[in-house]
């Protein structure tokens, strides 16, 4: 077995393991979170989706406005304004360049800094008021999956521990990822309609996040060269190019109303792709070239991670027939050094 | 002559005929921003992606958080905390959904409103405290060209406005890009190299913001999967994907330092693209298969618009050697009508 299918398997008991611990620290970053306005989040890559889904999630839960940070504007002399705001970074090997720029800014501004990482010692974690400490292991396959599950984990903690209310399903969450890791390495997927010159990866809300980041799974795994848009954003220009030979995947959580999702079906069957569609069993069958259905229901931000780890294992697949070392996911490094 | 090449030209013109009036809305919409902490930023499509030029301009110059809205956070009963926050909406039409609702949290919250549109009496201008008319006139070629430069330009002036500096450049920006826009139409293109089957366009700061303006005009006019990324988020996953038949365009600007430059042009080789770089004269020649230089030296920002019209001209040659029919992009409709 590789190492990236062994990393999809444990990401239950990884999260049941991190779920007592990460709440208490989830809870004291809430704290010193108390009273900003709003939260800028830095983050790459993974991680940067990762704070797609927080920006959705806080939005929802909070009203609270997340802002993603632009690293390069908080290099050399520059200095920006953090008035109001909380800070997080986000960086599994905590050396991710350009995230402790941003907490030295915000750290001289008396702003509460937080780090969600793996890696106490890490520069992020020693730059930072309170460390979410990502409990993840070591990552041995290049392309991160456990990691993801658990800043997932994380984020949702500290949206939890920042409500009034509980958040729905958060005590369940390591069950049913253990549950749909099983389901989904076990069932059989439309493969021919995945292994494609292009995959167009669509998702609204939370459901954009998914798609960003089993975009880029697929890519590092599988080498097909998949994409990820907001669905309003992609009806808005890109659904124009030619699509023949190339496969729409939408992802449909509760942000994704079923006009839209219509209209999008019905541009890209005009620019000649394939349609599949991944869904709950709360949403009604979508007429489209094929459906993958979630095993079961749950809160719209858990069937969003559900559909993540649905979306490792068709990187993982697609990796498989295409030949490809997962593991190694040629041509990359875990740490960009320069960026 | 296609709509879309003389909007093209037009350009300049238009930008020319609306600098004394934008400056002196920008003025007054500066007036309403004073004492911001944030500023939230509405858009979709190009809207968007001149959204993220001001990203980096009102960061560079002011040290001004910008945070770009998700507009289904608006929707419904969600409520979003906008205190501190000045709110900002741009849309060619005033009629993109899911910006008025953003206008209409901020104004009962006590915000100041700006809306940047083409009509006046659009529901988006009659919600917001101030308007930056466009004053690009009809646009009757679907992808915009005319009326993103002017949203630039009145970025920019607004910019200028909030600034106790004047921002370089702006005072000359119609003469520049009368001059650069009749310079394109006139080079001969790498076509070879970017009638491929995926065009992937790369950039850092504004720079990116100019990738993902020409990647969606590309797209647009001549059908070509053209995708647009971050340079650093590129290196952070997505280059290791198959990259045979495509090509890699990466727009230099000066967040975009030469030790990412050569990472990237690295890595694209070894996943097989082709590297085409569009450059300005103030910087080193670059080793790849082709490279377009810019005419003029000039702002940062500046240049980035220039790179910007280079693109609408690759769109339209790509257009037109691929048999499209220019001016509707087949699929598209100006305004999005369910987001």
């Amino acid at each position: 077995m590789t190492k990236f299918e062994e990393e999809i398997r444990s990401q239950g008991a990884i999260l049941r393991a991190r779920a007592l611990a990460g709440a208490s620290e989830a809870r004291r970053a809430a704290e010193g979170f108390r009273g900003i306005t709003h939260l800028v989040v830095a983050a790459r890559g993974s991680s940067d989706n990762a704070a797609i889904f927080l920006q959705y999630l806080a939005g929802q839960e909070l009203g609270l406005l997340v802002a993603l940070a632009a690293p390069s504007l908080y290099e050399g002399a520059h200095r920006m304004n953090l008035s109001g705001a909380g800070v997080l970074a986000i960086s599994q090997s905590g050396r991710s360049p350009g995230m402790v720029e941003v907490l030295t800014q915000a750290n001289q501004q008396g702003c509460t800094t937080v780090a969600l990482t793996n890696y106490l010692t890490s520069s992020l974690a020693e730059s930072s008021d309170v460390v979410l400490e990502l409990r993840a292991g070591p990552e041995e396959a290049v392309a991160s999956t456990k990691t993801f599950s658990a800043t997932w984990h994380s984020l949702a903690q500290l949206v939890d521990a920042m409500s009034t209310n509980n958040l729905e399903g958060i005590e369940d969450l390591p069950e049913v990822v253990e549950r749909v890791a099983a389901w989904a390495l076990n069932i059989e997927l439309p493969l021919d309609l995945l292994d494609v010159a292009g995959l167009t990866m669509v998702g609204r809300g939370v459901g954009y996040a998914v798609a960003s980041e089993v975009a880029l799974k697929v890519r590092e795994v599988s080498g097909v060269r998949a994409e990820s848009y907001a669905a309003p954003d992609y009806l808005h220009g890109p659904v124009g190019a030619d699509g023949a030979g190339c496969t729409l995947v939408a992802v449909i959580t509760d942000e994704l109303e079923d006009a839209v999702l219509f209209e999008l079906l019905q541009g890209c069957r005009g620019s000649q792709m394939a349609t599949v569609v991944i869904r709950s069993p709360r949403r009604a069958a979508v007429d489209c070239d094929a459906e993958i259905v979630l095993p079961e229901v749950g809160p719209n931000w858990v069937e969003a991670l559900c559909a993540v780890i649905l979306g490792q294992v068709i990187a993982l697949r697609l990796g498989e027939i295409r030949g490809r070392d997962i593991d190694t996911s040629p041509g990359l490094s875990k740490v960009t050094l320069s960026a």
